[in-house]
């Protein structure tokens, strides 16, 4: 899923994110809540109609934003306190807040309100907020949502096996009642080493319910998504594709391209070789090279369309491969690929 | 023409400029022959190429930015020495230069290298100069360009009618030898109060040869391509719309639409309702001014799909009018539509 911070896909607009095909685009909670106002966005249609996008969005829960951006937090069991990173002003966000928002944003995918405990958290800390966790996604549940809209539940637990298999039982028997549409992991790519975060996907994905989506949230890297994938993950969202879009450095095929590095100058090849995106078709390094240059506003246009189509057309290929029983090998292939020197 | 500084429309694809639907582009010889060089953009195989875009292109000369532009700069009969406003590099341009740069960058329509002489000027010091663009005229007509390319020549004389006409008399001298493939207005617009400007076109653009494509340089507003049209003026550049665009400045049927002001922020009708843009068909004013609050760069991408829109459409409407012969009550109602308190 690119991620649509602010009702857009930073750079793009919905009719090139239609041309690049992700199944799904996510929108931010705690951003869009706060401007333009979840309130108007229902007023005007909801969020699909506001930013001109026809296809599914989720939406996360505003949690991880009110833990990273705003500021002056105070959490008790109703809810967090915050400050507006843009103006100062007062905020309360509960669970039923966090439904209310999504609900009003009209998102086809609802994520559940979760304490986000910081990625070095001790362990003791960690159960007090899970269990917390617990009790907000019950009320999540209780919460009205429009017709169209599903509820995920998210797992915490960092990189402590025993923990999050405790909270999933947790989620599971809330399940019992009313089933949740999808299954997230939270709280990992967070600081913690990657081999970390590797072990607890490969040990953990595989307990997630199997016939419902596996939402890895906040990951990531081509190399991270094809980890994910192996363990058995279905979703993902991650704003590293566009950012990095933006500065300057292309995902490709035969690894990362640095298109402001003097060697694209006159480099009249494609980004990506084995790309058949609107860049990839129409542009040489060379210009991409000067556009990035010179500073023009195409230039994150350019790049972004390359990185998402690269990184959607990453994850359909998997899934082909997956579905024709060459995974291994495909991603055996991929890798050797991205090992090569920068091209 | 939409203008096209760099090898880009700023903040615009190629595939959005060709929705947008101009005749003509407008790129400059000066930031190009600078910034990737005239040799680098042959050698990938032409500014079309390079910028993907297969419609014509006009570039101009490259003199009115070594005027406006750089520093240092030393006028001689041969040509002017300056100092590149990106890294105080020293280069020099001359008629055979700026034929050069064109030439490598295999535009369609090249301009001539005139004099640019400051807006409030005496009027010997604008005589000396108008000779020497004339000499500068024939040097580049002189110049041998690839078979697709036509020069157009400029005509100069500030607001002195009797200046402008014997300056046309010495370009079409030299037409009678070898024709140009047009004639272009330099020179107004550039600081003269608009009665002046508008007087002088009234009594001049008549005069230039009526089978050939009459080109007034960096104008201008809406109404001021108008009333441009309405002299006989064929065809335009301007970086206003764009501009404009960037600023939050929408340009309407019903008048300028400042998208950033409060009244729009629950706006849900269009920037202009007569408008069949991708931003009008697509967005409400309310998006507009949230992505612009926002500081959103799909900001800078849908404004200027509009304004260009906007332009273009005023201009294939005026033409439209002209050859159905209803042109004054289609300028009138135009003017009327503008009139409208900001809507």
């Amino acid at each position: 899923m690119p991620v649509g911070t602010q009702g857009t896909v930073k750079g793009i607009s919905p009719a090139q994110l239609k041309e690049i095909g992700p199944q799904v685009i996510l929108g931010n909670t705690y951003h869009l809540g706060l401007r333009p106002g979840d309130n108007l966005v229902a007023k005007l249609g909801g969020l699909h109609r506001f930013m001109g996008w026809d296809g599914p969005i989720l939406t996360d829960s505003g949690g991880f934003q009110v833990f990273s951006l705003s500021s002056l937090r105070k959490i008790t069991e109703e809810g967090v306190a915050f400050q507006s990173h843009l103006d100062g002003s007062r905020h309360f966000l509960s669970p039923e807040r966090s439904m209310e928002i999504q609900r009003n944003l009209g998102s086809d995918i609802v994520m559940a309100l979760d304490e986000c405990p910081p990625g070095r958290c001790e362990r003791p800390d960690l159960e007090r907020s899970m269990a917390r966790t617990t009790r907000w996604l019950k009320r999540c549940r209780d919460f009205e949502l429009a017709p169209h809209q599903g509820l995920f539940a998210i797992n915490q637990g960092g990189t402590h096996l025993d923990l999050r298999r405790r909270h999933l039982e947790e989620a599971l028997e809330l399940d019992a009642q009313t089933p949740f549409q999808g299954f997230a992991v939270g709280g990992l790519s967070v600081g913690e080493p990657k081999e970390l975060m590797n072990a607890t996907l490969t040990e953990f994905v595989r307990e997630l319910p199997a016939e419902r989506p596996r939402y890895l949230m906040g990951v990531g890297t081509p190399e991270d998504l094809l980890f994910g994938i192996q363990q058995g993950v279905d979703l993902f969202d991650c704003v590293l594709p566009s950012r990095e879009a933006r500065h300057g450095t292309l995902l490709t095929s035969r690894g990362r391209v640095r298109i402001k590095n003097a060697r694209h100058r006159e480099a009249d090849q494609p980004a990506d070789p084995d790309c058949g995106c609107y860049t990839c078709r129409t542009f040489s390094r060379a210009y991409l090279h000067h556009l990035f240059r010179a500073g023009e506003l195409l230039a994150f246009t350019l790049n972004t369309i390359h990185n998402l189509s690269y990184t959607v057309g990453l994850t359909r290929a998997a899934r082909l491969a997956l579905l024709e029983g060459r995974f291994e090998a495909f991603a055996a292939a991929t890798r050797e690929g991205w090992a090569t020197e920068e091209p």
